[in-house]
Order: C-alpha cells, then sequence, then structure tokens
C-alpha cells in the first residue's frame, strides 16, 4: 500500500504567516501522497468579535449559531484555505482546497441537542474515501476546511480534529495512514509548564489514568479520543507533536490498547 | 462534442437567497454539463463596511488593498462559495467549489498599475483546461469563485465576468459551450429604465454604437467586452440575461461580428 501522511495544524500555526510558512514547507517535503487539515479557531473569534457577533465555547467546542457559522465559513473555507492553497502551488505542490460539500467528501449530521445545544455543529456520518482516493491517485494534495453539510443545503461547523481522524479512517483501507496532529506543544506533556515532559507513547489505559489524575484536560481529551479511534480503526501511525517536529520523528505516540492488539494478532 | 452551459451569476441573485434558490433550481435542470461562477461584491462591501474597512472602486472594479482582499476571500471563496456548493449537493448536482489556486485552476497577474493601483486585482494570464475537463467529463459541477492566484502565493481578486469568459474561452476546444451572463435586468436595454426594451441581439459594431450614444456604459462596457471576446474566441453562444431566464432562452445574444463571420466562412 502507498503512504499517505494526513497532517492536521491548528492553533496559532494556521494564524502566524511565519510559523504556517515554516510548516508548508516541511509539508512539502513529506515523501508520499499528503492531505493538510485546518483548524482556525482563534482567527474566527476575533473576526466574529469585530463583526460584533459573541463566540461562546464549551469544553474547547464552539456553539455555531446562524452568524457564527457564516462566519467560521468565511473563515476557514475563504480565507484560512485558499492562503494554504495559494501558498502550498507555490512550493509546487497542487494543492485543492475542501470543505465537506465539495464533491459530497463529507456528510455530517446536525448534533441533536442533550445538554446543551451547540447550533450548526456536525457530527461526522460519512466520509467520500473514493473521491479522495481518486484525488490522491491524481497527486493532488487536499486542503481540507473543518466545515461539512448534511446533504440538505445546510452547512454544519466541525472539528477538525474529529475531520482529520474521520479522513485517516476512511483511507486506511487503500494507504499505510500516518496521522499527524501538530499544534504549538511538542506533544501530550505530562506537565503542562514543562515543555521537556513529553510523554513518548501512550495507550487507551494510560490515557483513562492521566485523563483521571487531571493531567490530560480540556481540548487534549477530544484530541486524543480521536486519535485513539483512528488507531482502533486501522491507521498506522497517530502522532500528537509541534508544527516544527512535523519531519523529525518527534512527539507522543499513540498506541493501539492492549486488548486490540491481542486481538489482531489472534486474527 | 458534448455541451457545457456555463452561468455567471452576479449582483443580488447570489444574496437574496430566494433569487438564489430559485436560480440553482432552474441551473440544475440545464441539461449536460455545466459550470457556476458567481461574483458577491455587494455583501463583500456590506461585509467590510462592518469590519471597519472602507470600499473603493473605479469604473465598477473594486480597488483591493490587503484588508480588502482578505474580506473577498471569505466572502466569495467562504461564505458564497460553500452555500452554492451546499445548495446544489441538495439539489442532487456534485458541485465542487474552486478558486483559480485550486488545483492551479486560474494563474493571472498582480494587474500593473498605470493611472490607477487595483491593489491585489489579478489578470487572467492562463485557464487550466485540462483540469475543468477532468472534473467535468466526471460529473462534477464546478463552482468558481473569483478569486485567482499568481503561482507564488499570492491571491487575487479577479472579476467574476471575465473568469466565466476566459473558461468559456478555454472549454470551446473540447465543448460546444453556451455561457449565460445572468442578474437582474432582462438583457441587454436600450432604455435603462424600460424592462421591455431588452436588445434582442447586438454585434460589436452595434455595442460600440451604443458605447458611444452611452446607452450602454459603467458595468455593462466590461461584461460585454467579456462576452464578445468568448465569441470570437469559438464560445458558440454568449446571452446577457435575468437570472430567472435562464432556462427560458430570452435575453441578448452576443453576435459575433460580421468580419470575424465573413473568416470563418472562407475557412
Amino acid at each position: 500500500m502507498n503512504q499517505l501522511t494526513i497532517v492536521k495544524a491548528g492553533g496559532k500555526v494556521v494564524e502566524e504567516p511565519e510559523l504556517l510558512k515554516a510548516l508548508l514547507k516541511d509539508f512539502s517535503l513529506i515523501a508520499g501522497h499528503k492531505i493538510f487539515v485546518h483548524g482556525g479557531g482563534r482567527l474566527a473569534t476575533r473576526i466574529a468579535e469585530k463583526l460584533g457577533i459573541e463566540s461562546q465555547m464549551n469544553e474547547g467546542r464552539r456553539i455555531t449559531d446562524a452568524e457564527t457559522l457564516k462566519v467560521v465559513t468565511m473563515v476557514y473555507a475563504g480565507l484560512i484555505n485558499k492562503n494554504i492553497v495559494a501558498q502550498m502551488q507555490a512550493l509546487s505542490l497542487d494543492a485543492i482546497g475542501l470543505t465537506g460539500a465539495d464533491m459530497n467528501l463529507m456528510l455530517s449530521m446536525k448534533r441533536q441537542v442533550k445538554d446543551i445545544d451547540y447550533g450548526y455543529v456536525g457530527d461526522v456520518k460519512e466520509t467520500n474515501a473514493p473521491v479522495l482516493n481518486e484525488l490522491l491517485n491524481q497527486n493532488f494534495v487536499p486542503v481540507i476546511a473543518p466545515i461539512t453539510h448534511d446533504g440538505y443545503g445546510q452547512l454544519l461547523n466541525t472539528n477538525a480534529d474529529t475531520i482529520a481522524g474521520e479522513i485517516a479512517k476512511a483511507l486506511a483501507y487503500s494507504f499505510n495512514v500516518r496521522l499527524i496532529y501538530c499544534f504549538e506543544k511538542k506533544g501530550v506533556l505530562r506537565d503542562e509548564k514543562d515543555e521537556d515532559s513529553v510523554i513518548k507513547s501512550i495507550d487507551k489505559e494510560e490515557f483513562n489514568r492521566y485523563k483521571e489524575t487531571g493531567i490530560i484536560k480540556d481540548g487534549m481529551i477530544p484530541k486524543l479520543e480521536n486519535a485513539f479511534n483512528a488507531i482502533a480503526a486501522g491507521v498506522k501511525e497517530v502522532i500528537i507533536t509541534c508544527a516544527s517536529d512535523v519531519n523529525t520523528g518527534r512527539g507522543t505516540f499513540i498506541v493501539p490498547e492492549r486488548e486490540y492488539k491481542n486481538e489482531r494478532i489472534k486474527k
């Protein structure tokens, strides 16, 4: 099977031109097929503020009313996505910027209201693997913005980590997939304040323990849940690292849980 | 050769949800291959205002400074483009929203400063016909936002009428292309105030005469220039009409100029 690297970049790195430029340069040097997934929440918050729209968050997830949906569609699918595409083209990557609505790439369902009404937020139902396969085989580099659609004409704001994880899972049947979540920190840290306390590898059991003791919290929880889902679904390698380590092999490696490993060995 | 219809929609029609919905429904009923090109200038102006950015125009063309470029990228490539794509998907059209940077679809050059510095405005240099051909043959419906790139990482604001015309010209080699410019009015009017004064057909000579007498002016001039360029380059049919007549065959038909016609007959 061919190698496919999926890089998900969020936080500061997609908003600070110099950081983004360096990341895209490193990304361009990765061999084999590639997909880039980006966030952009902070910039969306800033532009929403300027437009007089208040951003509401719950456990690191944005509550998306109709006006906020317009802002994230503008910022993610427009401003950030197209700037990344243009910069990749300058690096000789034949990039194509897409949301889940384009080519019906990612169908999602508006999140049902339980305790909290997240508004126009989508939970991914289906990823169009054949279309992505075709693009990759034609040597295009998909650049995915975290917006999906419900198939009835409604765009939905969707967590970028989840999008990266779902794409990795859907393509694990046709590629050796390596999924790299990159952000500001050097990996999952044992001590938030110590950049040298990177946990080199982590399995599900350890994750649960770290969660209980509060070492892993907030936005890291859904990130790691996406990572474990991907590993369990056959993604070869999942790494959480910082943007400047996209090519160095440093960071936190996600390890399949023991039971799952044994099951696979038995088969 | 297969039939290809390119619809360019601008003005109110892309900003008023009910008008847009009706147009997209009509568009979905057009047989054969299809491309949709959209503008969105008024919405961009409104959002720029809210963000405290002043819009400067010269002869119907926007002067695009760095901040304005961000706004048009957000509004055209994000908000408008992705909403159209999602609505088309709901109408069973497999739409894909693109700018000129995506798939290197449209390479342009920053307009040189003569009398006026238009800022980040691009004049189209090259249209990637093979990639568009491939998408059309796979039954995708490209939805094109009026943003291009220079190949060096810079996005450029580009007139949507020009984009539609350039695409029509580039695809005239492989399709029977019909190019429909639609806007608020029923066609090119002899009397601005009389919706029933539609000029049924117009050739270059008549265009020049109407221009001299001031019957055709402002934004209609570049629109018609694009139309005549397209006809001269082998586009089969160019029509200027209103959004609700996209499927009725009504409007102003652009007729090749006499000399050109004779030249073709001689060959």
